[in-house]
């Protein structure tokens, strides 16, 4: 395996600060992340069979002649087996797994058959379920599939050093870029991913062509040229340059975001920036959910208004929330601010992991805050769009965990790991990280025993985290400075040298923005980067439709204790206190009454709460994340 | 005219209680419908021209040879046709109008001229943009379109006496009949609507195969003979007995439930009626907006799930709540109960209103509770189910008045009116009702010269009135009995006697169910019937979306005075208060941050809302229903 195993290599972009350090080089030992990317590679293993069921696997066998039917699925089908590839790929930069390596080797020679002479690749059309190539762009997905098949052939590549998947790859790309930018044909596809995809195959293969289609896809969006009708469900309505929302379908949104920074990162563009950090700004401040997720809509599958963040009504794909990671990602190699990984963290801990169980082999499409027992993770999805997406994301966490710069090193997330690679000094560098994160702020970093001279060490300071302290080797430091939201420790290291981070992690009590109005007068709580919620199971007798949650407001978190419960859900810390319901339910008053002041008469319940990402595992059931508050004394 | 122009026929139902008395009966003198009624006519004069502009029209004329061309508009386009010759055929119930019926006479003529031999009549079948006729019963309307010929037929037979358009519902209705009922062939149209025009039909020419192909239709829902897949959104998805909860596609719930009303109002069938019963509960006491509208999604313009009633993204479709006023005046019929009149009257004083410019001639789809400047009505609609909806529905009006039973005579609805007509008896029964109602509660009711004998007169107390007084010839009733809601007043009347109702109308400050998320922490102000809004034109200098209203808990409503201005849309109560926003603005503020007590910082300002039906009349602006309040003492 070569070590190069970037999710995204943005190591050699000529306008990014932060260079990735590959999957390969960074170990997860135990903890929080190697019990979730265990049950992600079991997901992987079975999603073979799903595939088989699903006949996607079959629309490949069918293309190549091997066996005889028509097409199944929706348009985008071929991207499942893409995905699948590349999750498991993701899989394979962190241990070699042979008997993966074989299945996926037979599906890349069925897609490797089923490829048309001059490169094009889409068993959609190619079995006749949909009439001419590009014959709309806007809905066919052929794009779509184009992009996913990129991506998995360079993560295949990175994982195994195989060209075979790349090689696919490269002939459709060529074509691509033969019957389109070169060919005079212009267009932008309905649902972005290509633009994303054909940089990276640029960075893996240096063949500038696919960068130029790349970009060429982009200047087209929103103008006469693109074939998306002007449309804002397909980010059409203007020129990408002039969009200052996010906006129509969320997924869309986010896979050209990720396009457009790919794009920027490459080939300076401040105009392409600028738009960047005005869409980013106005998706955290007005269009984000508590959890990271994005796009509220059911309609559209899109995002809402300003503050339009219905809690049961929430759509929040697991895909839309992925994307904003992946663009985040993008953001901070480029500008090196913590902000981008504090929505990363929210999402990967919260909205994301939410989108699988616990045994990685069940999935959520929408993750909303509220359920009425209605909600269960399916084994697999009409449209299995998030499955194998949730699958690859879980696997490049350890992709996530560090950058470097021409500074030193930045430490994003925390997690129990060890990292061995280098600084871009080209000088060895070493880190063991022990910590119990996300149960605890307590971080030990040890350098190992090859690292050693002056560079800096960038520990990220979570948004969340209002104190945090410091020690080299034992001594606290006092006055270590602060950069984009990380603490800068620059001096002449040792092998051995210790550095503790000790990240206070009290219980939060959240509220939301007055205009988001299904939050409003209630509260949220967390602890760390957790979003908490209350679930049934955990609160038996307790009618959590009409739970309170009683507050001092000089003191609101005082009332919530953490337990780690071992025992519980995989091991998790929950939250332990008071609630109260009213003595007549809800339920029984009428609609809409003449006003009196608050209800009197409430009946005190113990209740506990749970980490968001771990409910619905247990059957289904009521579940909360914002709560309703009443002041006491 | 014939003076038995009834909207709904159920003078002879057997299971009926009350009858109804025809629009022809009642004359609306002035006042507030008499204004809307103007508005609507001229909306059906200037429809015509956008039918033509459509192609609504030319449809026929293709289906009938007279044209050449293709097929234009949605599957259900012919249903546009008929429901404005409906309405049209309303309007000449109050008001003969002679150049209006040329008009219909001519469409009539290309209507019959387009239908098939053999009875059959569907152009968008006929003219082959769908394929062989019944091939998908669930989407392709051809059921709907044919249940608006028929109510369009009874509407103008009734209003004009011509049997122009009934013979061509007959013959349509006599091969629906033999092709599906008779014929043995079993379904269940995916948008019920045929199933109460059939039962008119039969009201209407005594034919009961009308009545039971109604009941055949009706039971087949639900059912593996349906074809809709026992589908949610058709209400397919249990048989309509065994339904307890309004569900799916709000027009085609309230559509279905207003043919089950009229097949048990014609057969007794105990089982039919108690699950109508459970829905209307279900419906009122958890799935109504306040001001009547119904259908909260906009996925599947579906009812949501209990206490599902977003303001910003309320679906509420004007059909839905027209759908619901239709059905409730069916269930008032067979009950008596005032309830189903209190629904009706705030459907009809709000959101049925709002659906239609105070002109007359722009439309509203949705009825949303709260706007962010991102609405205006319509001349037209792509979709254009509502706006003939809403004529036909003003036009009945009158209809809706009163009604007779073997007691006596129900008065439901206050106008400024005359009622011509005769008691179950067929004694002569002759009201003049005058009223400044829904600006006042005073109501005064005179006793024409024919008018005498002993029998009840029931005054409906709305139920929003909580104190009420009734005179009789100026003296004072003490212990008036109460019956269903109603004020039951038995005596033996002579004529010119005089009936004085004075219904107090405060300002009432209402809240909401605590499980109803968006208004959580809100209030909104209703008087009389009508539901208040704060528009931004009337709030000059306000941010709206940022407003509370500083209430004293005991006495809530004294900060609000009621305005008549007469100079202001068309003559309004307006409400003037006050209110605060905070000296931060809210969008200023984090979307999410650490839980503190209530803002301090408050800016004073005046307010004034207006009844939420004339809004939006004065171009696009911020709107909103429920605002949040704070305490005052």
């Amino acid at each position: 395996m070569t070590k190069e195993t970037y999710v995204v290599d943005m190591s050699r972009g000529p306008n990014v600060k932060l260079r990735p350090v590959p999957v390969g080089a960074v170990r997860i030992r135990g903890g929080f992340w190697r019990e979730r990317m265990t049950a992600g590679v079991a997901g992987v293993h079975t999603a073979l069979g799903k595939l088989e069921k699903s006949g996607a696997l079959d629309n490949f066998r069918i293309a190549a002649g091997r066996k005889k039917g028509t097409f199944r699925g929706p348009c985008f089908m071929d991207s499942d087996v893409y995905k699948w590839l590349d999750a498991a790929s993701m899989t394979l930069m962190t241990e070699r797994n042979p008997a993966l390596e074989a299945q996926m080797n037979e599906a890349i020679e069925i897609i490797a058959e089923a490829q048309e002479k001059d490169g094009y690749l889409n068993t959609y059309c190619q079995l006749g379920a949909y009439g001419p190539r590009w014959r709309d762009i806007r809905s066919a997905h052929e794009f779509y599939c184009a992009g996913h098949l990129f991506q998995a052939a360079v993560a295949h590549c990175r994982a195994t050093g195989s060209e075979s998947l790349l090689n696919v790859a490269c002939r459709f790309a060529d074509y691509l870029c033969e019957t389109f930018h070169e060919g005079g044909t212009a267009c932008a596809p309905g649902h972005p991913e290509v633009e994303m995809a054909l940089v990276e195959l640029y960075r893996q293969t240096g063949r500038k062509r696919y960068l130029a289609l790349a970009r060429f896809l982009i200047d087209c969006r929103g103008t006469d040229r693109s074939q998306c009708k002007r449309d804002l469900y397909c980010q059409d309505h203007l020129p990408v340059r002039e969009q200052t929302h996010a906006i129509g379908h969320a997924v869309r949104d986010m896979y050209l975001r990720c396009g457009m920074t790919d794009v920027y990162a490459e080939e300076k563009d401040e105009n392409l920036m600028a738009a960047l950090r005005t869409v980013w700004k106005d998706m955290v401040h007005r269009r984000t959910y508590i959890h990271g997720a994005l796009g509220s809509r059911y309609a559209g599958e899109a995002f809402g208004d300003p503050y339009e963040l219905p809690n049961l009504r929430a759509y929040a794909e697991s895909c839309a929330q992925i994307g904003g990671t992946m663009w985040s990602w993008r953001m901070l190699a480029i500008e090196a601010e913590a902000r981008y990984a504090d929505l990363m963290e929210t999402q990967l801990y919260n909205s994301i992991l939410s989108g699988v169980s616990l045994d990685g082999e069940r999935y959520f499409y929408q993750n909303p805050l509220e359920s009425i027992r209605d909600r269960e993770r399916q084994e697999w999805l009409g449209c299995a769009c998030c499955p194998t997406n949730l699958m690859r994301t879980i696997a490049s966490v350890p992709g996530y965990l560090a950058s470097t710069s021409d500074e030193g090193v930045f430490v994003h997330l925390y997690a129990d790991a060890q990292i061995d690679w280098h600084l871009a000094s080209g000088k060895p560098l070493e880190l063991d990280i022990a910590t119990d994160y996300p149960w605890s702020g307590d971080v030990e970093i040890v350098l190992g025993e090859h690292t050693a001279g002056t560079f800096g060490l960038f520990l990220r300071i979570p948004g969340w985290c209002r104190s945090a302290a410091v020690t080299v080797n034992g001594k606290q430091i006092e006055e270590a400075s602060r950069s984009g939201g990380y603490l800068r420790l620059v001096r002449d290291w040792r092998p051995g040298d210790r550095v503790g981070l000790s990240l206070k992690m009290p219980v939060e009590v959240v509220q939301a923005n007055p205009r988001l109005r299904e939050a409003f007068g209630c509260v949220a709580l967390k602890r760390g980067p957790i979003v908490y919620c209350f679930e049934e199971p955990d609160n038996p007798g307790v009618e959590l439709p009409d739970l309170r949650l009683p507050l001092r407001p000089e003191a609101p978190g005082e009332g919530f204790e953490p337990a780690f419960r071992a025992d519980l859900l995989g091991g998790v810390t929950v939250l332990e206190g008071k609630g109260r319901v009213p003595e007549r339910p809800d339920g029984d008053r009428p609609l809409y009454a003449a006003f009196r002041a608050e209800e009197e008469a409430w009946k005190p319940v113990r209740v506990c709460a749970i980490p968001y990402y771990a409910w619905a595992n247990r059957g289904p059931a009521h579940m909360k994340v914002w709560l309703p508050w009443v002041a006491v004394t």
